[in-house]
């Protein structure tokens, strides 16, 4: 199956870009807990494309309906359905589209695998349009970890090699002011320079792509499960499923290649009688298991495909090569709104895991 | 759950480090497939620790009993049981380990998740001895899937910042010659300097880290299913079920991040009536499926954890910091031992999607 | 999780009784396969409440609205998603329902279960009204496995003790008259005197229950897997996700209880060249594997627990007995209305194992 | 896949009659639950053929080896396997058993499956003796269960026609002496009668069946999902996975098709200030979801398939009819043998649905 994520939660994803609504049904979780849908709503417009210089300047609402699962503000226990409906479906010709596949999309490897009974239009279900039921199912999610104390905050790392590594974000997520705003950097200098760049690529009729960084502080030590259900396993599962996604990594990820164990391994110290890491290198993870240190993951994401310049690609019906310009006016750097996707992604991943989460403390 | 995975097979590993064996079982495998154990020894003895400058001295033989699924040469459809038994177990003193945590390793996540339980012994359930299992199943795996002449062959991209990412590995895996040696790399002068930077660490008492590439060839185009059922998804969460990974990418990776649209985009070509594309910067792989092009990752490899200098620990009985020397002899650079359990992994998750695929091509 | 239901497809549905949808999300399903949706309508009519005796007068429109995954009357590879709306929701006064909870209902597992959460209004989620989502996704497999030859035909075997066992059901689905009648029986006699018990049943305030029997024809042989994946495994499981089914048994059922070997074991013959049993007490299945001849399976349903009578209920408030009378018009018997449901349900099991089936025959 | 079930915890089931050993691997086992192994192979002793006058004479010996898992008799948190390995393995001739299928046994939809790869011998994966390791998992369940006073105990109801369901058990299962017997009966001339019917069976050359009924003590209340999450779903899942059930059902089962509404329904009462129903037809179980009542079920099972007498057969490579009279000496009965089997699946998908129940009762 596809695109089902989860074992003590169930979500199940729907929709394709210019169908009827896009949405998703969350299973599995447990009644009485509170939803709060104006924060959620604040939440999905982090995400939603706006009016200004590296996002798209199409207008879509993002505004989701509830069919089931929530009652007067709480879970009822039942599964929680939503749909977001669109408004303007179906309007542009996607004929040509199939028969010309956009180098770096979906198109080509849809129609290979769905023999062309796929719906091409604006992607289909490979459209980015299908994080926004991921960022309900996400957004609702982060509101539960946040009444266990677990924040989840994530910022832009580099886009187009300008790059924040240097400025360390501050573990404590909630105090942040840059986590929540729809351009988050720690560094003004950096951010400014990451402007100009998606500015210079929207000109030059092209696109950049960055890092995203994310933060999750409040976890309890010894939440994960050895090997395949492992923190990373789980987290890494889902982030792949955010399209543009092509690397994700913990801690100091690829750096860690070229450590020593005596620089890699974080020693153990004790404050305030609570046992800590002096550093972080493991990203609060070992053996896949939390260990109480904020748990720190990275996801590189590539430049969006769809660009104004011409491009290679050829015709299915005819199998020759044929120059194509991708119409329509696209966002020129995804990586602002991949931010609360990655949050989103990560906050059902850490739900499903709590949720499933059966060992017990009991020996000294 | 914990040491399972698959959805059309199901893997199941079992075993602690110094317990009475280590094993899996591999259930949902059609009846029907040559098994040659000969072969699936040869390629053991790969990840098994050996008479070189770069593993442990200790010796130990990963020599497999099948308990059940195959019959005179070929699976019989009922599930197939392997163990590998211990020879010398629970010979040493681990009630210091179990007090004293090792930095980089999991036992002190275990201690907060098991509560005391966990065995301690050797890192338990999450021993790099776990992997003899995986590559068990991984190496019948890799038979099935040359069968369909599916390849997958890894080699060593980088060791302690020596890196040979610009000698790019010729995609046609079965006749690469490095492809299946024990210190698998493509330009010798490199090579030479891994293995000096590795015999450095280990007179320094210390140890190394590095990154693991691998090719898959042969793949149909259309593998892998949409969202959260992706190529990279399903990679993604058995190659971090390898203890010491933290990072895994595909394609160029964290590189993408870097690139404009317009380096970044494969464009289409057709040679000999094949549409393929002239760059390969996606890794095979578009919306989480195959397009026919060699599937390319990369896993970045922390130093082992163990090394022989004192480290900070802490008492957990007497909530105090404590010096730790780790006892025995470790590998100084668990990298090239990785690179078959890199392949044993991913040739689980491939088998496990072709076995899964239900999909077929039927309009033109 | 508990509204989800398969392996290589996922069905997940949702709503509640009085909520705003019911519906449900159909992932996994190849791309390709032709969809008629009138035909579907026409099998949703068949559970629908209609004008007649045995059916509650409330008058529901059963109309599925398809947000995703079909294009052109066509899967394409998507999620199929469909939601039927509630006209009139939460109009009835729920309240004192919670207090005092219906006996054979799940008002009272549901209290203690969800702590109050629940949505009580008309059962919640927990409300036949759930099965006309099961059957949209039913209707739909049963259609595919059509195209395939698989034929799923249901008929009332008993109500209220009449019984037309010794009728047997001709096993060639497709040409008998009554399967897909509105009441389904193969002896006109009984049917009248089961239509008689309802009537009488009704004037008495009270309601009688059934036994269902539904025959898949067109199987291959060789479809199941070995112990918790057998289709009596499979078929039990969702069959039991029926409300009020009590009871699900294969072939003879509990009267091989009372037989002997010799008389249970189906002779083997070959009629044509082909293999076949001169009886099937075994249902079409030895080992959870079909042998090809139809399989044969029966659903005990209870009377219907909202009768007019007075029953004795509790007050959960003030912890003491309390005499409850149901409100509302109720059918007398839902038996007439569960046979399409059950033989959707058996549907949606049959082509997930279609799909999910990797085993071929090789040797001879 | 086939013999693996579960959720929460995970069991894996492997081996075939005359392999090398059976055996299992059960993960997801919180650490530090105790595991007392003499109480264990007393509970498996139930399952072993013995020496009297309904079990086959076979001398086998049902003790497993723990390969993992368990450490100082307490479970470590890694997954538990054990295997029993098989004395006296491929002694017999099976050719001809691969020939000429034996009536009501798997052989020959083994062989549509597997097209000749399968492990015939003894029935391979489908024999009865892949009901010793699920008694492994079983019996350790139950011995987890025991601590949150859950009990679980199964008697015969039937035999050959001898029914003792007027003589209801009582549902206080520990205080019961006949469960644990190896012939547990309630009213002991219906028993005796039930063994002179074995007796008959075994001097004609023939076999009974018969119906086991089991109790399930002290399950809280909200315990199951609704739909394909429920109790019964769960229940008969792995109830089925059982060789020779025909037939699972809860309550009243099949009887309630014969009732009405105001008989079925059991009405609430207060106890002691506890609220409880004053009848069980439901068998502890209201829209998938356990009552706090006692969870009643019983399944049917056939008579033993393997009996002395000449059957009618075929022969597959000559496609004609053939006689087989099966050799070696069979059970003429299983249902005593069957009791524990019965116990420990449900003890297994009991234990399944504690560890994954994550509702909380909150509001009042």
């Amino acid at each position: 199956m596809s695109s089902t994520y989860g074992e003590s939660l169930k979500l199940s994803i729907f929709g394709q870009s210019h169908g009827p609504a896009v949405g998703m049904v969350l299973d599995g979780i447990p009644a009485g807990l509170p939803v709060d849908l104006e924060a959620l709503q604040t939440f999905l417009n982090r995400r939603a494309p706006g009016q200004n210089d590296w996002s798209t300047p199409r207008k879509e609402e993002d505004r989701p309906e509830f069919l089931s699962g929530i009652l007067d503000g709480f879970t009822c226990g039942a599964p929680i359905a939503a749909a977001i409906y669109n408004r303007n479906t179906r309007s542009g010709d996607y004929a040509n589209l199939k028969d010309c596949p956009r180098p770096g999309h979906a198109d080509y490897t849809a129609q290979m695998k769905y023999g062309g009974f796929q719906d091409a239009a604006g992607g289909g279900h490979f459209s980015g349009r299908l994080t926004a039921p991921l960022c309900v199912a996400g957004g609702l999610c982060k509101q539960w970890l946040a009444l266990n104390g677990i924040a989840i905050g994530g910022r832009i790392l580099s886009i187009a090699g300008c790059d924040e590594t240097d400025d360390p974000l501050d573990p404590c997520v909630p105090e942040i002011p840059v986590i929540g705003s729809d351009f988050p950097v720690v560094n003004p200098r950096v951010g400014e320079a990451m402007r100009q760049a998606i500015s210079q690529a929207r000109k030059d009729g092209d696109s950049v792509g960055g890092v995203i960084e994310c933060v999750i502080t409040g976890l309890p030590a010894g939440l994960g499960e050895p090997m395949f259900g492992g923190v990373e396993s789980k987290l890494a599962q889902i982030l792949y499923g955010i399209p543009a996604v092509k690397g994700v990594s913990f801690g100091d990820g690829f750096a860690v290649a070229g450590m020593r164990g005596s620089q890699c391994n974080d020693p153990f110290t004790i404050e305030d009688g609570v046992i800590r890491t002096t550093s972080n290198h493991c990203g609060g993870i070992l053996g896949g298991i939390t260990n109480a240190m904020p748990v720190i993951f990275r996801i590189a994401v590539k430049p969006t495909p769809s660009i104004a310049r011409p491009q290679s690609s050829v015709s299915l019906s005819r199998n020759c090569p044929q120059e194509l310009t991708v119409k329509g006016r696209h966002d020129p750097c995804i990586v602002p709104r991949a931010v609360p996707v990655a949050e989103a992604a990560a906050a059902i991943a850490i739900f499903d895991m709590l949720l499933g989460n059966t060992q017990t403390n009991r020996r000294k």
